[in-house]
This record gives structure tokens, C-alpha cells and sequence, in this order.
């Protein structure tokens, strides 16, 4: 699988990453099937959470099982990258209900969720932690504070963001040490808030209505890397979109793109977003090996321009 | 009454201020005893504009009867900050209707605007003028013309500016040699929008679209002081949301945490506000004597993390 | 007529310029006489693009048209300035049917595109070139390289975006040696997204939703020129506004200040863009030359505020 530096960190990872959220609802076994299928298709970039734990309704739940299947799989930890975030107070009541608190970037909130992610990912470091969502009560400097120790305890190697617009991300780098090098966002043929502003930029309609505040062409700017969850979501209720009749001018373009290339809808899909000059790592978040193997293999697919912009359209948006 | 310090300009002043907007409707008694309360409260600082005067429908009104009533309260001049705001072009026609006929910045406006809130303050300076709101028509030589003359005259001794973003006073700040050190942007429980676009960042949904261009992080990246106007504000038809029957989940939560705070529901809403590290300094609309006490009460309180964020969703937010 | 600089290029030109998108509807004497009554009115900017040509259904069209009636009107090259755009990969189908296949900012597009139009507008270099609509695929060597050819060869003299917000446009020029100068947006008495969310920053109206990113103060911080094509367009299934018994208000407010000024309707809405201090260079769309002189005419009004604001006004737009 091609690779390519996150940010200026030095990391050098797949251009697909796996996300494990959904990981806790998989045994061992399958667990480990799943990561080891990742790997041998070339991944060596996983994201997790502390929350994540969404099937076994607990903290770390994600992590842990993770933890477990790439021990099992047989990888070597300095052959990977393992990255985790934190800074959402979450809590699951007695009827296993999950639901966020709020946000919370204070020091010891953030020091002790990274210890708790350690231990679940039995490991002694994570290449990466994001904060997840932004805490609008976070002290700069608490937060400083917390960097700092998991950067000297070699805890943590590399710091970023997610879901995060440009001058909040002045602000956080303002009083931080270490230059945050992503930024985790959705992004996907059917999630295209960032393009849609910019292409209807100045106009009337709802596309124009700014959601992201410029944060593709400031990420580029800063050289940070966007990293894509849920790419293949519709936003809707009908689920991801691949191979989903309720689709079906997205997939028929999905096909057509598949036969042409020599892939698999999934695999342009996930094609479209490598094609993007930003650089997105796209998290592919499907725990089925077949589907990963199929998603991983649309990394060597280059779509044509047009092919791109046409994949875009029939996704429902509109060129100007 | 804790103190902080606005913007960088080196006034330490309470962390609660009087906006006297409706301080027209009082008679000289009446103004002298709301005065008097927010001063035995702890409230230095007093907030005014040359278009105040809606109950008496005329220019500079309010600050008339301000003038008076802290000169009757027995004030001392140099222990209050009083501030004022211009660059609204406002009239009253023969039926005493006022509106808005544009925004002004020209130097004549702008000097003539110092000039009669002077006068009606019954002082020979204020601490701080501001731009009211955004005259796009603005030359920025006029307004640099008028910023000095007003601060070498001595009439101004700091600047700042009123409902305007980051772009809008990068462009003012740079051929300005005042720092601008306020921002006056309504918020309050009801009136989140620079929370909300932050939290649903990149989503789908109304609340991403953004409405204040990041004006949050910036002006703590720029150390501005963002003042709040009308913070009890609903925005509805049913004006304010205390005790207001039409809002019953959030006055169930403020009733709630006045009772864990030994605090009241309007102390509650203001130290919600006072909780936000940006520095938040809210401007009191009250003219009545208990509610100021009550409200200047809540800058003791000092509201937990998960409260504050409960306050936020009984307010109808959403976390995501 | 009245001139100014455009962005900091050096070129002095006519505040107004003539944009000839639908040129390519006139035979060569119409096309002749409508760019001889634009030149006789003082207009020495000229604009277009290398995909106009909606009416002839072909690429080049409009600007072969303008190429031949440049030379007909006996115009000086060396005393006009011409533009041209590029960046849209656009084609026509078997039936005539133009449609955008997506955007296209590579080296080679581009130079294509600009030899086309040098080709066609019968001249050996444009005074100006922008890049269209943003091409969200553009890899900045690319365009450096494309800029930096066409700049020491001679062909291009000065470069511009159109339709661009603040950190695309930071974005771009991180990577070019060419300063940008121009910024092409659609602008007029009934397009004022840039203005509307300025006056309705942080409010809850559909008007605060922002769509332009602050662009209106970012070009005048970073002198760059704002180019306001369309600028009589309703943006309505009616056209455009001028004389249009849909806009019975808006006409009405037009014919008084036209009387006024001794003006016309149509020098009113030019004058109100010009007295905007972003120094705005609207393009005028008309091929009649009576409508041309009527709104070269208006660059010699200079509206007072209060008619101004009341423009915007009797446009529908609220002030706050």
C-alpha cells in the first residue's frame, strides 16, 4: 500500500488507517482476524478512542479488544501506529446508556484517559492522541500542561486535533510546544461540507452556507493531515452508502468507476478520497476483512479528474 | 465582586457590568437607586451608547440620565469605568419612532457622537468607546483620524469594537494604532451561537452553520474581551428566560443549581457565563435593584464542568 | 471617467469594466459598436473567460468575438486592459449543451486554456488571468509552474482568483510568486452575502449565516481588487432588476436617487457598488451600448450615505 507523512511528524503510515470503534462488538477471535487483515493488506495506521465501547457499553472497551487482536495478530508495535483521542466526558448509566457530559480538556481528565488507553491497548506509548471534540471550556494551559507530560513520559509522539476549525486551532497551537499535525473530520462522497462551501462559495444557496470555516485549504496550508471518519456514511438513516439501493445514481457511477479501473465500489470510494491533494487518510471503519480488503485495494486506484468530479455529482451536489 | 482585566488595556474592573440601555425609562430616583445597587453589588464598570434613549426617544437619553444618577449615587469618577459606544447613524422622526438609517464611521460622526455622550455622562473622558456595529462603508483613515484625536484630547482612553469578526477587525486593527480590546457580542444561555458552530463543526446540521467566523477562539488568541449583551435574552417573542414560563427545562436546571449553589436562577445564568475561560464580561440589562443583586451574586458561583454543560442542553442544545 | 488601481499591479483603469460573456450573441458590427460606445465611455477593462461562448456553443467564442471587435473599434492594445479566466473544464455536447465536467487547475490545462484565448482575443499577452472557480484538486506546483510560465514569457502580466475566500486564497498564494491582485465575486444590490452577514454577525437570521468567509475585509487588508460580475442580476427567475416590475421597492428608490443625482436607474446601481471603499470594479454584463453609457455614467455619482444604506434597504435587506 502506498504510504504518506502524517503532517510533519516524521510518521510515515498507509494512506488507510482502520478505525476499531465498532471493534468491541467482535470476539478474540474475530477481533483478531479483522486486524490481521488490515495489516496483510498493508494498513499500519489504527485509530481508536477512549470512549469507543459504543456495543460493550464501556470506556475503553474498543481499545481493549484492540489491544488484544494486534497481540494476537502478530504485529510488531514499533511496525505500527496506534493512535487514540480524548477530551469527551463520557459516562454510561446503569441501563448501559452512553451519552456525553460535555468536553473536557482539564490536565488530569486528559492524563488519566490516556493512561487508561494504555493499559487497554497494551502498550507503553501511542504514536498519536487527538482531542476529540472541542472543549470550549479548556484552559490553554491545562492543556499544555497535559502535552507536556505525555510528551516527556513517552507516552504520546505526535498531538492533533479533530472536528476542529481554523482558529480554534490557532488558539490551541498559540500556547502549545508541540505542532498539532492532524485533524480528524468526516469526510466521504456523501459528507462533503468542506467542498461544497468552497465550490458554492458567495452564492445564495444552502451548499454556500459555511460549515467548516476554510479548514481543507487551511489544513494544507499548515501542512496537517485531515484524516476521514466515517467515509462511506450517508448521513442518513439508511447507513453507508456502498452497494445501498437507496442510492442509486452514487452507485451506478460507484459501478461504472469499478469496472473501468479494475476495483470495487468500495474501492473507488475510498479512491475518491485518496485523490484529494490534501493528503486524507481516510479511517475505514468496516470490521468485515473481505470489505477492508476490497476498501485497501482501492489505494492503488488514480481516478481521472473528470472521473472524480463526476463521482462528486452523482452524489447528489451540484458543479456552478 | 472577583475582578479581570479588560482585554490588555490594563482597566481591572468587575467581572459584571451595567448596560444602562433602558436607564431612560427610570425617573432621577429611580436611575439613582439602580446605580447605587450595582455599585454596593461590586459592579464598577457601565455600559452605554449614543443611540440609548428608546423610552424617551431621543439620542444620547440614557447617558443623560446615567450622568446623573452616578453623579446622585455619589460615585467617584476615577473608581468606575464608564463606556460608550458610537457608529450608528440613528433618528427619531415626529412620531418619535426611531430607526436606523445606516452605520457611520466617518470622523465627523464619530467625534460628534464623543462629543454630546460627554456632555450627557456629565464626565470629561470614558474609558472605552466602541464600534457600535459595522459601518462596511468605513474609510479607515477617518476612524484611525478619530481614534486619535479622541485619545490625544484625552477624551478616550481605550478602543474597541461591537458584534464584528475576526477578518472585519484584523482590517481595523491594522491601520489602527489603538489596540482594540473589546468585543461586544450578545451571548447567553439562549444565545450560543459561537458555542454551537464550534461543537457541531463540520456537521450537517443548522447549528453548523457558522454565524460568527470563529470570533470565539480569536479574540482569545488576540486577548480581547468579549463583553455579553443582553445575556438573559430568549431571542423569542417571550423575552427574557428567567422564571419565564415558556423555557420550563431550562429554568428546572437553573432552579436546580441555585439550590446545589445556595445561589438563585439569575445568579446561575450569569456565572454560566462567568465560567467560560475566555473571560466572558456580561453586561447587565436590568434595571431593577434585586435582580442586579441577584444576578451580581452569581459571579461567586463557580459552576462545575458537567452543570455547565447541562445548563447548555437545557437550553436546547445539542451535544454531538 | 473615473480609474483606480487594481490591487497593487500598477494597472490604473476604469472603475468600470466591460465583462463580454454574452458578446458572442452579436454579429461582428453589433459587437463592434457595443465595445466602441463601452470605450467612448471611458472603458478600458475588458473581461472574460475562455468557456464563455454560451450563445455560439463553443469554447473561446465570446473572446473571438471581442478579439475581432477590439481591433474593428480601432482600440490602442497597449491603452486597454484585457482579462480572461481559466480553470473550468467545460465542454459542449453534440447538441450544443454546455455544462462544467468539473474544474481544472493543472499546468497543462491552464496553459492550453490561456494560448486559446491569446489565440482568440487576436493579442500576444492578457494584462490579467484569473483562476475561475476553485478547482479543489489543484496541486500547487502546478499552478506555480503554470503562473511562472506564463508570467516570464510574457503572456500574462498579472494574476487573480475568482469566487475564493480568505484561506484558499491564502493558500495559493503560500505557493506563488505572483501576487494576487484581483478577486472576481459576484456583487450588486441584490447580491449582498458579503455585506449581510457582516451586519448580521452572531444573530440567528438566515442572513448571519456566513457565506463568504470575511472576504470582504480580508481583500481590502490584503489590497487585493474586488470585481463584482453580474452585478444587476436578481438572482431570481426574473433577471435583472433594473426597470423589472418585480422589484417595484428597489425601482422605486433608484428612480428617486436618479433624480437626484440626475442619474439613471442604472447609473444608481453602479454608483452604488463604486462608493464602496473596497474600491469594487464592477463588470458591466449589457451589450447595449445605451445602457452602457447610462451606467458609465453613473461612475461620476457619488451617492451620500443615508442613500446608500437606503439602497440596500429598498433591495429588502434589514438593518439591525
Amino acid at each position: 500500500m502506498k504510504t504518506q507523512e502524517i503532517g510533519q511528524s516524521g510518521m510515515v503510515a498507509s494512506r488507510l488507517a482502520l478505525g476499531v470503534m465498532r471493534i468491541d462488538a467482535l470476539d478474540e477471535t474475530a477481533a483478531t482476524r479483522t486486524v490481521a487483515a488490515a495489516a496483510e493488506s498493508g494498513i499500519d495506521y489504527f485509530d481508536t478512542a477512549d470512549i469507543y465501547g459504543f456495543n460493550a457499553h464501556a470506556l475503553h472497551a474498543s481499545s481493549r479488544v484492540f489491544g488484544q487482536a494486534w497481540k494476537n495478530a502478530g504485529l510488531e508495535r514499533d511496525r505500527i501506529f496506534i493512535q487514540t483521542k480524548f477530551g469527551i466526558d463520557f459516562g454510561y448509566d446503569e441501563q448501559g446508556r452512553g451519552a456525553a457530559h460535555g468536553y473536557d480538556f482539564s490536565a488530569k481528565h486528559l492524563l488519566d484517559a490516556l493512561d487508561g488507553e494504555l493499559e487497554a491497548l497494551q502498550t507503553d506509548y501511542v504514536d498519536a492522541v487527538l482531542l476529540h471534540r472541542i472543549d470550549t471550556l479548556f484552559e490553554l494551559d491545562e492543556v499544555a500542561e497535559a502535552f507536556d507530560k505525555l510528551e516527556s513520559s513517552g507516552k504520546v509522539r505526535h498531538f492533533g486535533v479533530s472536528n476542529m476549525g481554523p482558529w480554534q486551532i490557532e488558539l490551541l497551537q498559540s500556547g502549545l510546544k508541540q505542532k498539532l499535525e492532524i485533524n480528524q473530520l468526516q469526510f466521504g462522497l456523501m459528507h462533503t461540507q468542506m467542498l461544497d462551501a468552497e465550490i458554492h462559495f458567495n452564492m445564495a444557496d444552502d451548499a454556500a452556507a459555511d460549515r467548516t470555516g476554510g479548514i481543507l485549504p487551511y489544513s494544507r496550508l499548515k501542512h496537517m493531515t485531515i484524516q476521514a471518519w466515517c467515509p462511506f456514511q450517508s448521513n442518513t438513516e439508511f447507513g453507508p452508502f456502498v452497494g445501498n439501493a437507496h442510492f442509486p445514481e452514487l452507485n451506478a457511477e460507484l459501478e461504472r468507476l469499478a469496472a473501468k479501473y479494475e476495483s470495487t465500489p468500495n474501492g473507488i470510494a475510498v479512491a475518491w478520497i485518496l485523490r484529494h491533494p490534501a493528503g486524507i487518510q481516510p479511517l475505514l471503519g468496516s470490521m468485515n476483512p473481505d470489505r477492508i480488503r476490497d476498501m485497501a485495494a482501492g489505494a492503488d486506484v488514480e481516478l481521472d479528474r473528470r472521473d472524480w468530479w463526476s463521482l462528486y455529482q452523482a452524489a447528489g451536489n451540484q458543479l456552478v
